[in-house]
């Protein structure tokens, strides 16, 4: 299938690599030239105009959009509303906001453009070698591409999952139950690490990953990590991140749905951001002034 | 009435002063001479050997432990075990936990000693001018010093809580409740300093402090705090704990009860002695494992 | 001072007599006929017209809107709006989302309207006695109505916060901060009622109201509450919610601020809306499929 | 090689099955004549009376003890204290507290028997066709027994943990973890079935094992038990708890090791206990005290 791709970031590239593997046509776009020149020596055409790519694309035109959710996608679709026609159709890989996504598909119905929202999970190395794609749109056209998700994704990886909005909802929801799986899996080793026995890190890692009921991909690469650096000496517990989570809490509040675990995980993200807190700041000057237990100074 | 007073640490000796006021005939001991000095000093008579303490009471004899929970608190008990005689009766005004003064009270009552375990709140402040107490014990023997906890407390500011135990478990509770509504407080100025808006904190809890359905003695010494230090740039946000919101919690699981918010104002304190946490570094680098996601590097 | 009030419900009604009380010059407005009549038998003017109450105020105009957050504030203000003029003066009493308060002033200044937002805690009694009011807009012209919070308001108990948004703010935090006392007070009863003592919760109530560290209003009217059903038999746990609580959460989690106390206080309002859950049913099912564990059958 | 085993429930009866088919020669007591005869019919030689199974033994005689944690091994090992002699060794493969396992090994080591705490994951699935282990105990002695779980366990599906009680504690906090997992993945079919979209479970379930960040044995679980009941509407969302997630807090607490996910994980399902809560009560009758706010009557 001849497609475009735009966008040749971490996902993005190595997208381009996982179709041209199963021999679609790629023609990929991106502004930055140097990402251009290392796509086409993979020999995979790319340029760093998007006219170009459109124009060599065969109609119905279908365009794969691969770049950061927010401005960088809005100002892609944009474009492409201009460049698209009637039937063509645009599929938005990246994270965006599934509110985004139904307004934006909507937007494209105008014009006659099929939109499909695909949450994409596996990190690069789904991206390269087999993702699991998430996928909202018209049921009807989603057949057309539906090729392209059965040679990308691992087998049984790919989902039809409803009206646009429903393919970045389900992916949303998913960093949500990531947020949460991954701080409890630390905060097992935490207790592990303050605890009186002393474990190497890696091997309990390793057999939680063996027959155990918690055995999954995060245990997998927990054990990886610990792997190159047995005590975690050498970075620092800064957790960061990148909006599905919270948008998973904001949707939880909206639907009055209790999500005591990924709130939870979230909000320790945010410690972890801070040296220090005004809120332990104000429990400290509280407990000084009823009972005057001394303080720490700065 | 004339009683013994077992430690004149901060809470101990504002209870002397507190007794002495109400022209109670306070004994007063510890092993620190210049406590005794300066106890003297005030009027009360004091002594550094608890036997000279005891042989000046007059029968039945009423003591009251002020000491910290805890191996102070056990050493005094035995000792006064040893001292004194059925028909005795020993108070632990003290934070002890309530499994103790259960055992300690069934303990003493081998001896035909009654023992009362009492919860004390209110501070220092409260030592002194008026305090509020919970009591546990003998119902009938109650009576006997009731006239000391009209004395020594606000209006309706004490009450007889029940069977041995009863005391100190609603002190307890009470602490729970006290780190939770210490930690919503906090939580609130941790978002107003967050927040686009410049707030003068010392104002915000005096109008929070006059008329609101949050007006509270917490909320006073806010205002107290801030005025102090408008920022409370002087001081860490170090929350330390005393074992009463723990055991509240540890109760909470024991009675399968869910006291989620009480639980997390103590994780919170948990998390504030930490510079860093292991829990961060794990998520950390899985982050970094499955996306590439760069770390902080110490 | 004579000014306009809109909106005769529990607040509105219990804040025209209030200033009434005080000597001001109140103009009411309702919809509804029955309140207007009631309003007038109290001695206050009222019409069931909005612009009828606007003629009969001298310039510039005061108008004070106390009707519920959302459309009705939104419908009255875009009404006020096209009655007032230059120099006019606004105040929403209600629970209105900062932001609005914020888009709203800078509508109204378009046409040189002052607004004020005002947030107002101290339920109907205060209103009707002496509220507590938190003050958002321009700081010049505040002088003019301050007169009208001086007299309504408790001693203490009205504060100029800041620009526009800032007094609802204020409100908004103020709400999460009752969310997490009043789920933290609730807590410690359910400790209390899954343990092994009997205690009076009215009496353990009051004594926690006098002289400990939890003194408050709201354990003042927990007292009030078990006074009149000692075991609150006759009601459900089902824990609504208006929205302020939500808005606080939603206002931390854009701020990075961790505040798990008052999210979960929110979460566990959601829960008790709940007979049962899907969580419940998904983490039921889980067990059963690795343990054997048997479900509960419907 | 030889060696006895105590208890034939759901996982010593799939044990017995593991050790037999790798060529173990088991001798089985149970209590219970019926699972005796059953044993013996699948060709594994089993007795109800503990001394023969102890007789049958040569010296240094091995025996494998599974059955509940608490009283039914406390009894276990106390017996096998008074049959068993220097040199042999019993192995507790059940869900024990490390405390207890500590305290026992210390006991056991009085008589020169070694013990070995082995905590057993993956479920009945896993007792049969490859479990999951973790073992404390001597380091020197594991040698003897390194065999046994060479064979039962699946590839690096067993872990030397370290001295006595580290392989009870590292189950412990395996516990928690899962715990932690299985409320985040449950809270996130919470919000898809209270979402606007229409999602088929059993498919999400299956798109999200494979090639997503989330993929793990318990969202295949997931898959399996939306197969059978597409919206679990058979069951009721009451979710049980055996006492490991309860210790993993317990000991985070002792630790002052912040682990809010798994203490609400906890928590979330000691709620699911209940129709309806006194926390709900309180909380309910306090927004009617201030607000006016009607409460739900019974």
């Amino acid at each position: 299938m001849k497609l475009g791709l735009v966008g040749l970031g971490k996902m993005g590239y190595n997208l381009a690599l996982n179709l041209r593997d199963h021999n679609h046509n790629v023609v990929a776009f991106d502004l930055n030239k140097e990402a251009v020149t290392k796509m086409n020596g993979e020999g995979v055409e790319a340029f760093d105009s998007l006219e170009q790519v459109i124009e060599k694309l065969p109609s119905p035109k279908i365009v794969w959009v691969m770049v950061p959710a927010g401005d960088a996608t809005e100002q892609t679709l944009v474009q492409l509303k201009g460049l698209l026609n009637e039937g063509d159709i645009v599929i938005d890989g990246g994270n965006s906001n599934y509110k985004e996504s139904v307004r934006r598909g909507n937007d494209l119905k105008e014009k006659g453009i099929f939109f499909f929202d695909v949450g994409t999970s596996g990190g690069m190395e789904g991206a390269r070698n087999g993702a699991c794609t998430m996928i909202g749109g018209d049921k009807e056209v989603f057949s057309t591409i539906e090729p392209l998700f059965q040679d990308i994704c691992v087998e049984n990886g790919y989902l039809y999952a409803g009206e646009c909005g429903s393919g970045h909802y389900l992916k949303m929801v998913h960093n949500g139950i990531e947020y949460g799986m991954m701080q409890a899996i630390a905060e097992g080793f935490e207790v592990l690490e303050k605890s009186q026995f002393d474990y190497d890190y890696e091997k309990v890692a390793r057999v939680w990953n063996n027959g155990s009921v918690i055995r999954s991909w995060l245990m997998e690469l927990t054990e990886n990590a610990f792997s190159k650096d047995p005590k975690l000496d050498e970075i620092r517990g800064v957790m960061q991140s990148s909006g599905e989570g919270k948008w998973t809490v904001e949707e939880a509040l909206d639907l009055q749905a209790p999500t005591p675990v990924i709130a939870l995980s979230l909000m320790m993200r945010y410690r972890s951001l801070e040296e220090d807190t005004f809120t332990g700041k104000v429990v400290a000057a509280l407990r000084n002034e009823f009972g005057g237990h001394s303080t720490v100074k700065k």
